[in-house]
């Protein structure tokens, strides 16, 4: 794929400003966490997995400047840069997973100098950002199983490349599918209010030479009365011990007229996406975003002036709703909470 | 209300130019067919009612010009106008039932001379144009019976004052229940591509007070899984006499997503709105739209160059999933092949 989301280079964090996207292609280089914090904020690097990197990314650009062998200075500027990244944004636990992991090295680490210490987060940083890489593989080829020849696939938002280091979750099912030479056509929902579907899956796509149509996201239901859907592949923002799954508003639409027209509902996500300290879905905080992204569009006012605006970026879809969810040890089928929890505990 | 969405005044047909809403409100004088046909075509004019007046009012400019008392020649012109305007649009079947009631009018009046079928076809469009206005009313007092104090009600696309020739269908009911002094509040679904319900319907329940949330197509399945959404009203665009309805796109998502959550799921339209000539929505055309309405938003792509796009303006909901129909003589219930045939004919 080599779309190259986020990378860590000389000191600093290049981004793809995916704000731009398709229009534009430009790199943003993060040198401080300021600027990690507000990319992470402003979407312009966003997707649970990508986040999460951006996380670890940022914690390096948080630390990287200390100078000296002050462990509780430096300590207190580590934990206070881990606690900032941490307010970013709500919903995807990869961000928070990956400060704990972070944050595990130096709780695992005790007797560690400052310069030891800033060796291990950089090391334990590109541990995450390679991992990252090779787990969309693996989920990739597990779920291009279900892809069979003639398929009519759809998805959500964005859950490709850019949503992640490289390759992505459900788009790496894609991906996979297309290595396998296997023969379907995908459909994308726009995404509103702020397009990631038509303007970074169908970017992502048609890079590839994927059979891909572009829809509106109140087409979908249309499309399946007509039987022309087979099959759904949906990314994760975060996933409770019972298979709840948050993810990008219109998920939930999707999986329960998934379930009303028999169409195979599937997440795909990583270990880094699931919660296993939450019982359910109820429990995950859904962030809301600013009335703008719905009434405005390129400056351009697409609704009256004072009108309320509901502006939730995730919905949860229970998981009585989900077909199974594909991560990279496989994919998990109901009994959600016995068998997430002996798929993914010890890992 | 006193909107005006279309006026026939001194030999033109004047209408508000609904693509500009809600940033310009602006009118457009059609003083010929043609004029006439490009304004319905790109949705200057919309709405299956409002379409409806807007075709008689059609047929007047297409022959107010015609000089002499010719009459094979005169009715020539009016067929051929007929004809022409009835391409403007393929779903809203307003616009067929009004160019045959015009056409009635000729029909029924065999002996009359040129100077007189003018006067009577004028007749005849004013006294769709005043019917229109009657019929919204009458359903308004049979939909807010439906509407109980503290009700969230949620609507799609713009069934308004705008897109009838007054008051409208869907929000005529909203403005029949604070009339009555009832308390509600409403969800106004945006409606892409085009934002009909950001544009149109959040402009016109904000103008008369209604307490107005708008959401993003793609949300209303998260409210409905809150429990925020009571009851839902959507106009409609053809009524097959089995109950089917064509709507704007995203109707049958919302049927569908009503009957996943136990919410009443009602339709508002008036007799001009059936096809009583059509046993089911099968057989109802679904008007396919260019795919610039998805790619591009005020001149700014939104998606990849070449991407296929898919974009009917329309969706059927079978009658399994309509709780009621809302009609100028009352609300029809199932089993709706009896009922609207029962309530219906002979009207």
């Amino acid at each position: 794929m080599s779309i190259e989301t986020i990378k860590w280079i000389k000191g600093s964090a290049r981004i793809i400003d995916q704000t731009l996207l398709p229009n534009k292609f430009e790199y943003i280089y993060c040198r401080d966490v300021e600027t990690m914090w507000r990319a992470i904020k402003r979407l312009s690097v966003r997707g649970a997995p990508a986040i999460g990197v951006a996380a670890a990314f940022g914690v390096l650009l948080g630390i990287q400047k200390f100078k000296g062998q002050d462990k509780p200075k430096f300590l207190k500027l580590f934990h206070k840069t881990c606690d900032y990244l941490a307010t970013s944004r709500p919903t995807a636990v990869n961000l928070f997973n990956m400060l704990n992991a972070m944050r595990e090295v130096v709780n695992q680490n005790p007797q560690a100098n400052v310069a030891t210490l800033k060796k291990l987060l950089f090391k334990e940083a590109m541990a995450i950002f390679k991992a990252d890489q090779e787990v969309c593989r693996r989920m990739g080829d597990h779920g291009a199983k279900l892809i069979k020849n003639g398929m009519r696939c759809m998805t959500v938002c964005n859950a490709g490349a850019l949503a992640t280091v490289d390759y992505g979750t459900a788009l790496g099912v894609f991906y996979s599918a297309r290595k396998k030479a296997r023969k379907f056509s995908v459909y994308s929902l726009e995404t509103r209010p702020l397009l990631q579907g038509a303007r970074l899956t169908c970017w992502e796509l048609c890079r590839q030479k994927i059979d891909t149509t572009l829809i509106c996201d109140n087409m979908a239901a249309s499309l399946m009365a007509k039987k022309k859907v087979d099959i759904i592949f949906t990314g994760a923002d975060r996933i409770a011990s019972n298979g709840d799954t948050a993810n990008k508003i219109g998920t939930y639409m999707l999986a329960v007229l998934a379930k009303h027209h028999g169409i195979p509902f599937y997440i795909v996500a990583p270990r880094s996406t699931f919660d296993l300290a939450i019982k359910s879905g109820k429990q995950i905080p859904i962030e809301e975003r600013k009335s703008e992204e719905v009434t405005h569009f390129a400056g351009v006012a697409t609704a009256p002036k004072g009108v309320k605006v509901y502006n939730p970026a995730f919905d949860v879809t229970p998981a009585n709703l989900i077909t199974g969810i594909v991560t990279e040890y496989g994919v998990i089928r109901p009994p959600y909470m016995k068998n997430i929890y002996e798929t993914l505990s010890n890992r």
